[in-house]
């Protein structure tokens, strides 16, 4: 194969979009992944998609899977109310059990069959430090689990798992990504976005998302539903 | 939590209904999980439903997710041949890219919600040795993975992924079930079973149960679809 590919968890949000941004600008051919895994609203895939044309994807996928049936997190059990009061501490009712490691796991299957050896996602340590599976251990330990679970594997090439975002400030984040073209107003991080996309301003991603605007000195590109 | 619970992956074939089996003889409440990962046909999907039902489990539940969609399987793929002829050396054509790594990662998920620790698979590393996920090594660094991965890793309690089968032979595992009193005439093993659930006898899945009975010297009650 003489183009370096990667697969790229892209979740329509600002960080999956800035590390998508970052592959690109590493010469990777860049094949998104997207999951419709029960979340509250689909304005994220719509954003997922587009975003992934804007930078310049090779292909963007979607995979259905229905975590919602385990419920147990906020974005998938309707019968959980989204936090709105700030963020609290310990492991937050918003963490979706083993998502990371469901999202990572298909995205290895993809890379597999593709023949790619590297695999970006675009988790953050600093924001979600109640999230164990946005940890740097965990996803070193992802990488030594993938290398002995496939063919890339046993053949002696490295499968690479990439979380370029990881130790990286919500400022510092969006600081890079606009020099690497990514259009912040295309992305929703919000937990509850509306049907268009708007965003609460509320939950703990609009309250994260919106800070780190602020300490860029950067203006925020982000569509709210109500005043603010 | 009084009682002790495991998830277990239940495939409708030999292997994972004694899993299951030992499983329920270890004093755990079972919750079963099911694929619909594409797979050529349903026969497998209905024997798992009905063995978790003959064997006393909890639940059962069948999450669909479109493996297919990546291909490179002959198991997904139909434009892949299943091969008749024998065992061959390397990792033959059936291996389904990541498969155990996705199903174990939504096993975690479900356990992560249920507060089970334990999750049970019946991978075989005699007969597949040269699918990368059935190794010892592979299971274990899945473990780690998992323990990182997780709130219950995060809080202390460690999570064990079970893997009983793993160094037994066929034959062994088809006695130690009969003990256990597992119907295997309930079970379908072969990749292109026929709509009734009745085997080809000539894939590598039929062939290594079929040699597994005769070495146990104990009748084979798969129902085959053509004379042998």
């Amino acid at each position: 194969m003489s183009r370096k590919i990667a697969v790229v968890l892209l979740s329509g949000g600002l960080d999956s979009a800035t590390c998508l941004a970052m592959a690109r600008s590493q010469g990777y051919g860049c094949y998104c992944l997207s999951f419709d895994y029960g979340q509250r609203h689909s304005a994220e895939l719509e954003a997922a998609a587009t975003v992934a044309k804007h930078l310049g994807a090779v292909e963007h996928r979607v995979v259905r899977i229905d975590l919602a049936q385990f419920g147990g997190s906020a974005l998938t059990d309707a019968a959980i109310d989204v936090p709105t009061t700030g963020l609290g501490l310990g492991i937050p009712v918003t963490y979706v059990p083993a998502r990371n490691t469901v999202m990572l796991s298909l995205a290895l299957a993809w890379a597999e069959v593709l023949g790619a050896r590297d695999l970006f996602i675009g988790v953050n340590a600093v924001d979600y430090s109640g999230y164990p599976d946005c940890r740097p251990e965990y996803i070193a330990a992802f990488q030594r689990m993938a290398n002995l679970a496939t063919k890339a594997g046993v053949e002696g090439q490295s499968l690479n798992i990439h979380a370029p975002l990881i130790d990286l400030p919500k400022s510092e984040i969006i600081r890079r990504g606009i020099e690497l073209g990514v259009e912040y107003g295309l992305t929703v991080s919000c937990y509850q976005a509306d049907r268009d996309g708007r965003a609460c301003g509320l939950c703990d991603a609009c309250r994260l998302r919106c800070e780190g605007f602020a300490a860029a000195g950067i203006p925020d590109p982000t569509r709210y539903a109500g005043a603010r």
